[in-house]
């Protein structure tokens, strides 16, 4: 609705599309701040989709992931591929800004035109995942990316964000870590499409593979469903890399033969809506200078005289007609 | 809607109020289940809002929390307060199901009748709390407790969450957490109200006091204001917990006496009204059998037909006239 005289959108794609770091850095700015452009970006991005292949990286906090995504990417830039990597920093929810600290560590791909990397603040509403990071990722994607990485924090729900953001699903274990294998089992074995366990030089890796192979082994999986690999990786010295991009691109591969690809598409597309959608309804709701109908309604659960149930179909009803109400 | 014959919800509502465990845990579970008696449940409690102080316990992993949290217990009982605890279990997003471990720690108080301690799973969409977590709460409340304190992992959006839920937000650290006072300063340092430096025993603990102290005198605060207190503890001693209660009850005092508590608990309501009706939207735009709206939209979204928000924009004008539109 509101249209400011924004920067020339349709020229910025267009370098973004050529490659120019400078206009992806923008477009993901323009993004990440939701600014009054932000739906002519999306709205030009749509009309040049591009081919990435989209890979979610997770693993607790300690399993050495920043480590791993710098050697996937030196990895996957070996292979010829353009990459992009989304880092989403958990312990930022306000600043929105980045801390150093690992990012450091992935300076050596700082000056490879090949390679771009952001750090992104874990602000938004989804959780773990800023609201913008599918949008981000769209904008590395028509940026022509072969490869794009969101990496983060699996604590929560955030790996099972990053699981539906992503076409390939990298779940990170290492030895030594308490809640390894335990955490795993509550719920990391769902989402992995591919496992890592890193620090396979460490005393116990052999212990965290075997564990975490009977575990996998006890999952029922339907007949020519993906069976999700383990891949043993020192990242520090580089090594088990090359095997874990074998392993992404078998992956890849499976995802379009199966037609697994187009369903986690139109998934990852369904959520992306929705949580749009959802957005502008809380910013309705919220509207200070509106009706201020859910502060009423807020006054009136506090006293005790509605219980928040009542409320929310009260909140609902202003919307309009549900189905099979009267139009 | 669809209200089946269900267990006498006022008589499990009547034997909570007289503070019978097992009509507690029966009705938790039923919020937690989303049982189709949930919203009798709810309108039940609303009758009947108790008088509970609501506490949420927040830090990173290692500082402490569950052993500080029975410390505070332990403490809260030799007031002759009746207190409840929601643990929320970040490793579970999917069972629902708590691990154990640290809860065994808690397990002093397990025939303490004055006591009611929940294990929770993360599972809901809010991030790293339920969404049945405020329900929950007001179960408790209802029930009779005079403290209900929520105790959740602190990693990325769950701290601010559990400040949005709580009328005292305590955040804890500990000394050698490598990320202590640094992800303080990105976040937490706007969301407590009480600050909690565990392990006082230990070196590097003054360190972590100090560096705390001298971030908190940066944040301008307006006249009247609350002065985030900062608690020196050794919880696997018992130590400091009378002290932090000494600053729990002042800060219970400041919030009736300044307005904040009102001001609180209605915006904590709001967040619970909308939360509800998001999720009912959600069901809503998801409907299997219905006209599978959404499903459509996404299908045009990965090919590129229409970008994520002209889609959503679609599926709010499915809903009915917005502001401004005609009725």
């Amino acid at each position: 609705m509101s249209r400011r005289t924004a920067p020339a959108i349709p020229e910025l794609v267009a370098r973004a599309r050529a490659g120019e770091a400078g206009a992806v850095a923008r477009l993901i700015t323009l993004v990440e701040d939701a600014s009054p452009a932000l739906r002519e970006v999306m709205a030009e991005l749509s009309a040049h989709p591009g081919t990435a292949h989209f890979l979610g990286i997770t693993g607790s906090p300690g399993v050495g992931k920043s480590t791993s995504t710098n050697a996937l990417v030196t990895a996957l830039r070996r292979a010829g591929k353009r990459v992009g990597v989304l880092a989403i920093d958990p312990s930022s929810p306000f600043s929105g800004g980045a801390l150093l600290g690992d990012r450091v560590r992935m300076s050596e791909h700082a000056l490879d035109p090949g390679v771009y990397i952001r750090s992104m603040g874990a602000r938004g509403h989804l959780g773990g995942l800023s609201w913008s990071t599918p949008q981000a990722a769209r904008v590395l994607d028509a940026a022509g990316c072969d490869v794009v990485a969101v990496e983060t924090v699996g604590v929560g729900q955030s790996e099972v964000e990053v699981a539906g953001l992503a076409d390939t699903t990298i779940v990170m274990l290492a030895p030594g870590m308490g809640d390894g294998i335990q955490a795993a089992k509550a719920g990391i074995l769902e989402v992995g499409d591919i496992y890592v366990v890193n620090k396979a030089d460490r005393d116990g890796a052999e212990g965290v593979r075997r564990e975490l192979r009977n575990v996998l082994a006890m999952t029922e999986r339907p007949a020519g469903s993906w069976r999700p690999p383990i891949v043993m990786t020192v990242a520090s010295k580089g090594e088990g890399a090359e095997e874990l991009v074998a392993e992404i691109e078998r992956h890849g591969e499976w995802l379009r033969e199966s037609g697994e690809l187009a369903r986690r598409r139109t998934a990852r597309a369904r959520r992306e809506i929705e949580a749009i959608a959802l957005a502008a309804l809380r910013e309705r709701w919220g509207d200070v200078g509106g009706r201020g109908e859910l502060d009423q309604l807020a006054e009136q659960v506090v006293s005790g005289d509605v219980d928040p149930y009542a409320a929310a179909d009260d909140l609902l009803l202003s919307l309009g007609p549900s189905r099979g109400a009267t139009g």
